[in-house]
């Protein structure tokens, strides 16, 4: 605005912060293209108006563009250096008194009560924002790469996985859906007919969890690549994306990395890759798989000895993955199945996948699941499908790690848990 | 591939066609990339091999690439005007005996249980890279046009607009949670806090309808925007949204309307803005909505006087609109609400909304729902949101019109309806 010095401008936008002063009004103005200072003088037709206003009211001021008097510029700002001499107020739509400060520092359910209006704060807005841009460039990056777009279904026929808890859906003449734990399937049918598919998906999760960690509708950004070696292909496509991701962020939102007080993440030339064995006996673990402590350990390690936020996992147990993953033919009861770590937690998982009809069709019912209940899935194997491999990366789980917020629902705009939906669930009020 | 001749290069993809001649077998290969003949000569070391091979056996083939005798060469196609001399094949997996050609004319029914294999068609090929281009080119467009992507819940704690039939989950602690049929009371939200959102986001509709237009799960492009002065900015912002998206589809995909043989979308300097009453004067027709019939004829005239695929229809009775839509205050009865038709079918609903929290309650009221339940909903307005609107576009409807395909069905990759979640549902597999 510091070019528009002396010219008469409209605005429209919220009252941030109003300080009468008696004599004067000042207001912090704000829209979605940043904040502007405002005064009312004492000899304004707009005092009146001015003395009404509160915090969020939705105005249209037109007023004269001052240069700050020397003392009051705030070097670096934007539109720090100028001010606004109200003439005009209109308002647009009035607002209640508010709850409480909009950037306060509230506990966290108190926050999710009263989302509608703490989106409006600063913390939510970077976070929101930042999500944004991952998701836009986690998509550019995979149609970069020859991945294409496609809608995968949230209501599924069948819990296919046999894993995760599912919910359950009251379908057409009494028939029960669920929704999708997972596009997994549906990707690998894509894979099929266009070699390289993506998808930004809602899945959704029954754990009895309510964890930091934990939410019952999750983002998941999942791709599933056909004609690879092995599972390094994939890892080598992920990191590809994971790098234009996180460039494009910090590119974009360099200041909210500095008003969250975090770093941007650190990348080695490429990710380390450990496989399981390696990493246990890096942070002293054993067993089938790394538990949370594991976790954080490594990618402490990883950060210091490699200088990299990220670190992949690799040849866990087979028997550990989803029943689609392949075996490594060169080590016993390994499988070619990965995680990547980010900051101490696990952010993405995927893996070579079984290609052969016969071979997955053995393995289902080794799992003890149905082959019949696949029937939709195995055409894809029946017919031809190259040998392929995937990921899946949680977007909350992403978006949490790189602004390190304590906790995951924290990166979801409408997050949804046993306790909550919108507002808390209570007991009393089921249908 | 054709500045490869005299050169040996190696490809992987599909067996599309096998010829075999005896002494030599003839090839289609296909990959994303497109696809190429080769040919096994008598003498050639793969031949054995290549008189295993079956539709659908993926492979990486070897060879040398030849150029075709003149009579041969296939113009204007790529690859056209070369051949693959093969001296290896390496099945990389096998297939068994297709069900069909995968580009027979076959019934609708039958492709949708074979959606696996029919995808790879060269129709659902298509089908589905149009619908790829429309969602980047779509959400490409509102970003340009300052949106803010975000991820509306597909899991909400109420029924909220009380119309459309709504799907049961079964949450935790035996409390009923439902699907959403809409992300508006969200993107409304993100109105009061963001000034302008967008959201692609699943929502699902429980009618017991069967028809050529009705799927059970759809994909929505939902926009929202603050500080509008009227309904018209909404369509303004539509029309720039769908027009980008049109350019986009018909520059990426002209060999296909071509194959659909059908015309690219006429869409004239500003799309035609008729009032209902305009439009249903101009078809004959009368009444608070237009039917079916009437839609496809006003299209009709449309294209023929104003050479536009699309029209707008404005001026809605209120009381045939959803609750939280304006009224137009210069007209009686009359809302702030349109549609924007494609082709013979509504593609679009949208509508300026009430912005002031005492009047949006009285209009709940009215519509006999009950406040206490859009608590979380209110609190946006409670604080302060500025006169916004709206409009919501159908993905697959989008897709079928720009297609000219006679079921909205075709538009979805995995269509839910009644009677089909992948295959088709028996009552006697019920739950």
């Amino acid at each position: 605005m510091s070019s528009h010095v002396g010219k008469e401008v409209s605005i429209a936008g919220w009252v941030d912060v109003r300080r009468d002063q008696g004599k004067m009004v000042f207001f912090n103005f704000r829209d979605r293209s940043g904040s502007v200072q405002g005064v009312t003088l004492a000899t304004s037709p707009a005092l009146e108006v001015a003395k009404t206003l509160r915090s969020e009211y939705v105005v249209s001021v037109t007023g004269k563009v001052n240069k700050r008097p020397e003392k009051n510029i705030n070097v670096g700002v934007p539109n720090g250096d100028i001010e606004l001499e109200i003439l005009n107020i209109k308002v647009l739509n009035e607002a209640h008194e508010i709850p409480f400060e909009k950037n306060a520092d509230i506990n966290i359910d108190t926050r999710f009560d009263h989302r509608p209006f703490t989106l409006r704060s600063e913390r939510d807005q970077d976070i929101f924002k930042v999500q944004a841009t991952i998701v836009k460039a986690y998509r550019d990056s995979l149609t970069r790469q020859g991945f294409l777009d496609f809608q995968a279904p949230a209501l599924v026929g069948g819990d296919a996985e046999g894993g995760a808890a599912v919910f359950k859906v009251n379908y057409y003449y009494d028939q029960t859906a669920y929704l999708a734990t997972s596009p997994q399937l549906y990707k690998q049918i894509m894979v099929g007919a266009f070699e390289r598919a993506f998808t930004i998906a809602k899945i959704f999760r029954a754990e009895k969890s309510a964890t930091t960690r934990h939410l019952a509708e999750l983002t998941q950004m999942d791709f599933e690549m056909g004609f690879i070696d092995d599972e390094h292909d994939v890892m080598d496509a992920l990191e590809t994306t994971i790098r234009d991701t996180v460039n494009a962020t910090v590119t974009a939102h360099h200041d909210v990395f500095q008003r969250f007080n975090t770093e941007v993440p650190r990348m080695s030339e490429t990710f380390p890759r450990l496989t399981l064995k390696e990493a246990l006996d890096i942070v002293g673990g054993s067993g089938d798989d790394m538990d949370p402590e594991h976790e954080r350990a490594i990618c402490e390690w990883s950060k210091k000895e490699k200088g990299s936020d990220f670190v992949f996992i690799t040849k866990f147990p087979t028997r550990v993955r989803a029943f689609y993953t392949m075996s490594d033919t060169e080590t016993d009861g390994l499988s070619r199945g990965f995680d990547l770590l980010f900051r101490g937690l696990e952010i993405n998982s995927g893996a070579q996948r079984i290609h052969q009809y016969d071979e997955l069709v053995a393995r289902i019912k080794e799992r003890g699941l149905d082959p019949e209940k696949f029937t939709f899935y195995l055409e894809a194997f029946k017919y031809g499908i190259p040998p392929h491999g995937g990921c899946s990366t949680g977007l909350e789980r992403l978006t949490a790690r790189m602004l390190e917020l304590g906790n995951v629902k924290e990166a979801s705009a409408f997050p949804r848990d046993m306790n909550r939906i919108d507002l808390l669930l209570r007991s009393d009020e089921t249908a």
